[in-house]
């Protein structure tokens, strides 16, 4: 892409609205700009890590053996009245009443529609389990959004539903998502810890946040060191109900007030830590407490009708963009993992009205597209120092500068963005050197 | 993917509710699940077809130039009432009110909203053209709506924005995307036929539908059979305004009572067509009626103010699914066009229980997706008959099937779905064939 065709308004000066690091990155950076209290258009770079993020969530939830579908957006607000939730919801559901006076809702979540799709579609325990997920716009009415896509109103999430004839096979769902998370952050270039939270909104009897550590997080998080080390698959996946408790029961995590007193944990002084963090993802078990009143039921093995016992998972696709600016930035600006970037290389071209650095950058520029690397090409009239600082605060993990002088000795600049490493380099090099990073 | 642990709730009988025939195949294929009156799940089959066609579409928006953005599905009424709008849209636009009274709309296009982006940021001619485009659900709260998701509520559109200093500069935009989307509808493979037509809501000075051929279409379309064949790239990219007004209206081709006489249309009698037809793309050249009133302008190359001039371009992306199906089918089910099929390749297991056939079937599933071929493996139970009747209906290009008989002499049988054509073959050349078709 060439900056100057491209659409990347970004700012000079640090937006007063914003209270925190990633809102400040993001507006900056020219990621999102926003249209209402909550609710942001995502511009061009911003789209692209959002996609990123998103494709990420998707081939690790295929790989988990869940199943892609997508629900509306709105729903019909009698669905939320067979489960009880339209009235308990409050003030966060927006409600809408459509040109026939049909009350609606813009769904915050999707347990009552996919147990409806489940119960028209489902009848045998022999189509069990399934795991079903979309990744869809949500809608929640905050009473003060802030922290900008960190809790907007509008917000982009995966969220997949399990269903099960019993409570150990619910259970194994349950770990089997438990699994995917933790692999899902990790790609994203973070360490996600898992840590045992109370239901809340969707109840149920089992449910755990994913958080990942961040200086400007959100909650006090005590953990037992080992946690980020576990291979949580060295269990097998037929494991059964008990050693998948103890399993999710092996090392300590708290937030906060759960957290009483380190003495207690019984967690070893040396591996003992305190961080903060922030929640990008929220897996839970609920048993039948939806499948119930909406009369989801499969008839089991011996004929009898079961109601089905439920999980539901959520990643939180559009915060993440914030939760992993708060994880890794520095004083220039953005610090991109390379494997939700919006570009992998940002090339620089130090004078576009000179011929050999115009040819060079070209050549260096077409030889990486074809590579197949993602490369913002900033091809602008813009002085050096507003280049590099651009560079920088856009975070892109590997910036290449061509310039006149550098070029009398035919080498160009390979910067890496996230420890500041510059090493000089023959163009030839620098397209090898980058398509092999 | 494997049949029997996928979710595709086909339907044996008619669903009584549909009544044209893309609207009973995507229900009865199980696509598709109605939520409430013009607003459906996307089951995982139907998912994957939308997938498709959105991507097809944005990778010919790239190419065509355009740079992807998203803006929300919740817009402020302001920006509305600014456009003058908000009153004019009628009973067709969904009007929320949040929890703090703000009065809120469910964009069911964006041209307010792109030109509020655009006029915050972009201030200088040297930053024209633009073309800025984002895929996002929609919604009209249409009073009758019908036909499945031919006519839903909401649905899924492409639309796009383009920004240009003069009217020549905009005309160019315009044809730009003529042509991108004669291409984008020609690679799903369908015959679009472009239209002029009236700007209704949208409002300005010209504008163009595309239409394709179908049986069951909600038009009928009297053409020039030469539109169909027009090079239409042969102008080059840079023309001016009259070449590319004279091109536009090279052929001939009308709508319903737009045409009334074929005398009058000066197209020889060999050459004139009539069929019914379905809009799936919508281009609108309306100039500065929304840069005036939103104060959209930049500084000219002599540095006075000029308000731009604008274009819209959508592609009913949901819509498409059921176009396609009404374009392309038979009496035993969808016939898909490759580029945009669920799977490519319909694996029928004959016999389940049986070895021979499990491994042979197992190695032509394990082969063609080593190939990075999408395929639909009927490993389940259900007899021979309704095996070939479900992927008949379903319509996947290519079927092969695994049966005892076949497989003692060393074959398995190869159906290309569109016109029924079978051929005994080896499973090594079933392999090679269908990852070489």
């Amino acid at each position: 892409m060439r900056l100057a065709s491209y659409f990347m308004p970004t700012l000079k000066e640090d937006p007063s609205e914003a209270q925190i690091v990633s809102h400040r990155l993001m507006l900056r950076a020219g990621m999102i700009r926003q249209v209402s209290a909550g609710i942001y258009s995502w511009l061009p770079l911003g789209f692209r890590v959002l996609k990123k993020i998103e494709q990420i969530t998707r081939e690790e939830m295929d790989a988990a053996g869940c199943l892609e579908l997508l629900m509306p957006t709105l729903q019909p607000a009698d669905l939320w009245r067979e489960s009880g939730r339209y009235d308990d919801y409050g003030k966060e559901m927006l409600r809408i009443r459509d040109r026939h006076d049909r009350d609606m809702v813009y769904g915050p979540t999707n347990e009552e529609l996919i147990t409806d799709i489940f119960r028209h579609s489902i009848k045998s325990y022999r189509d069990l389990p399934k795991n079903l997920y979309h990744i869809q716009w949500k809608f929640r009415d905050e009473v003060r959004p802030r922290f900008g896509i960190m809790r907007g109103r509008e917000f982009f999430m995966k969220d997949g539903y399990s269903f099960d004839l019993d409570y150990d096979g619910a259970l194994r769902s349950y770990f089997n998502m438990y699994l995917a998370y933790s692999r899902t952050f990790r790609r994203m270039g973070l360490s996600a810890i898992p840590v045992k939270a109370e239901s809340g909104a969707i109840g149920g009897d089992l449910s755990h946040e994913f958080l990942i550590l961040a200086e400007t997080g959100e909650s006090q998080l005590y953990y037992d060191q080992q946690i980020t080390e576990l291979d949580a698959e060295s269990i097998a996946a037929d494991a059964d109900a008990e050693t998948i408790t103890q399993f999710l029961g092996r090392y300590y995590a708290a937030v906060d007030n759960k957290h009483t007193d380190w003495a207690d944990s019984g967690v070893p002084q040396a591996r003992r830590r305190e961080h903060t963090g922030i929640e990008v993802g929220h897996i839970f078990y609920f048993g039948t407490k939806y499948s119930e009143p909406l009369g989801a039921s499969v008839a089991g093995p011996d004929g009898s009708e079961v109601s089905v016992h439920m999980g539901s998972y959520g990643v939180g696709v559009s915060r993440l963009v914030g939760a992993i600016i708060e994880a890794s930035h520095d004083s220039d600006g953005i610090v991109w993992p390379e494997a939700v970037a919006p570009f992998k290389v940002g090339l620089i071209n130090l004078k576009p009205g000179d011929a050999a650095c115009g040819d060079a950058a070209r050549e260096l520029y077409d030889g990486l597209r074809r590579a197949g690397i993602d490369v913002l090409y900033d091809d602008t009239e813009e002085r050096a120092g507003a280049k590099f600082a651009t560079m920088d605060l856009i975070g892109l993990p590997w910036q290449v500068t061509v310039g006149p002088k550098g070029l009398r000795g035919g080498t160009v600049e390979v910067k890496q963005r996230r420890n500041g490493d510059k090493e000089e380099v023959s163009l030839a090099s620098a397209l090898s050197h980058l398509s092999a990073a």
